[in-house]
């Protein structure tokens, strides 16, 4: 594990050249995990604090599955005073495993719409 | 875990429309899974006998490894005889989750070839 970008108060994670393909997949294969990807994609590349993620588990949790996605190489994480914000390394993703994270992007979307009720 | 297809012989397997995203991610989140995916992709649709694999794992390893992938819907087992016979469920996850298989597959090779010393 370590900081390929010299910046203050980015955690560290691992260099864009040197992500694995099975933790990468790892990382994804959780809902919650999931969620957080999918939140990230959507704010298109806007930073999101943790805080700002509504999901049902508890604080300790939700860190540990930031640590999983970040060690992983999929999000950024910086400090920022007392706060962690977050972006999805979506360039780093494409240029390693091209194709995957829109893959599991659209298949977690179709999956939500399937598992939920239809609307009346 | 349901049979969807009246065959003789055919293990237990999810039907195509209850794949989960997670359970199959987190089957191929796996070096040893990769390359059994790999191989059978490999094969062209043609089924594979388990004992054809010459991977670095026990044959205990190895029947835990199809039954993760069998169970998440990756891969269809057959018996036949005392042998099972395996074939990946490449329809099935491109139906279900489009562009996802071939994604991992071609970042599977990409790392493979990083990760071997270059010849010389």
């Amino acid at each position: 594990m370590t900081i390929d970008h010299d910046c203050p108060g980015l955690l560290p994670e691992p260099p864009a050249a040197e992500l694995r393909l099975e933790a990468v997949l790892h990382a994804l294969a959780d809902p919650t995990r999931l969620r957080i990807v999918a939140e990230l994609a959507g704010a298109g590349g806007d930073e999101l604090n943790c805080l700002a993620f509504e999901l049902p588990v508890t604080k300790s949790t939700l860190t540990h599955h930031f640590r999983v996605l970040r060690e992983a190489g999929v999000i950024r994480q910086h400090r920022r005073g007392t706060s962690k914000m977050n972006t999805l390394r979506v360039e780093d993703l494409a240029a390693r495993f091209p194709g995957l994270l829109d893959a599991v992007l659209a298949a977690a979307v179709r999956c939500t719409r399937a598992d939920r009720p239809a609307a009346r």
